[in-house]
């Protein structure tokens, strides 16, 4: 069984081995011919996959207790993936969302890397730059660059460390990898949202 | 002697009693014939203001111990205003600079409130929304628009509150009222900068 999580940027397929990250064109070009249960937060796709019959959609199975209405799916199933933890998803967006006990207690969005990046340089030239993402957070920074890559880097740090207070830190995402290498002990796994589908699908045997 | 900062949205403009801040136009149109002098981070209109006769580049005055060499004008005059304390200019950008004894110890860059909103509305609609500006902090939100709120705010005071370290905290710029707001003992005052320029031209006697 294929498992799909689109995303706002791409198509995340899990192959049974694999995650593929795909463009959606791409993603409906190689799999509509299979059998897929999804889960979709891009609106603006749902017309267009709700005809391809082999593929189910599965958000409304996503319950998480807690969860707040408007809570996109891909978030619920991450939570779903352990009951404890403080889970981050750095793709188009960065959500950070704390679970105690089975129950979602709260969390907040960033605007993820590449989004941070394009609000400096639209801000003003001078702003344009890449990250620097071995910067160090150890010292003051005293470039342009490295005071952006900084405070990019170092502002999602603080506020993360501040709501980990022991918990464990679970990392996923196109950036899940880059960020997750400025937090100790931190865990970077792809399979996170896929890991939460799967438990719901156990359960529910709507797949 | 008018006193004009120059930023890379607006002209602020200290009149002597009161600070103005208007369009590039109308701030020409209205002063074009009085004696001023002003620091600009805005190279686009260079051209323009130098054939101003009655204005006065002051930028190259303006020397901070410690700075580097492409830090913008308008932060070195800011942080000019007093030897010791974090000095936040909120206003497109979101500077945050370091004094100790009157020596520069680095800074970081964020982007502005209006600019951070921009960014989760790229990502996607349903991201797009205001700031809650009084938005609690002692608690994790459990909306979309709470959580990109708390998002933007936390992350911000996090960072800050992690380098102040006992120093006071200086707020100035557009936003700076707001944001300061979500500090303790934090002081607000839009004429910072322009106490940074009148040190400066106190000493040097240019203008």
């Amino acid at each position: 069984m294929l498992l799909a999580d689109i995303g706002n940027s791409y198509f995340h397929i899990y192959n049974g081995s694999d995650v593929e990250h795909l463009s959606y064109a791409d993603a409906i070009r190689k799999y509509s011919k299979e059998a897929l249960c999804y889960i979709s937060v891009k609106q603006q796709l749902d017309s267009t996959i709700e005809n391809i019959s082999l593929w189910k959609n599965i958000s409304q199975e996503i319950q998480l207790q807690g969860a707040y209405e408007t809570m996109g799916v891909d978030r619920r199933a991450l939570c779903l993936s352990h009951d404890d933890g403080v889970f981050v998803d750095a793709g188009s967006a960065i959500t950070v969302d704390i679970m105690e006990n089975g129950e979602y207690m709260g969390g907040f969005i960033l605007p993820g890397l590449k989004s941070m990046l394009k609000a400096y340089s639209s801000i003003s030239p001078v702003l344009d730059t890449e990250l620097n993402d071995t910067i160090s957070l150890e010292r003051l920074p005293t470039t342009t660059k490295d005071g952006i890559s900084y405070g990019i880097i170092a502002s999602i740090k603080a506020l993360i460390d501040k709501h980990s207070d022991g918990k464990k830190l679970y990392f996923t995402g196109g950036d899940g990898k880059i960020l997750s290498s400025f937090f100790e002990e931190a865990i970077y796994d792809e399979m996170l949202v896929f890991n939460g589908m799967r438990k719901v699908i156990k359960e529910t045997e709507i797949c």
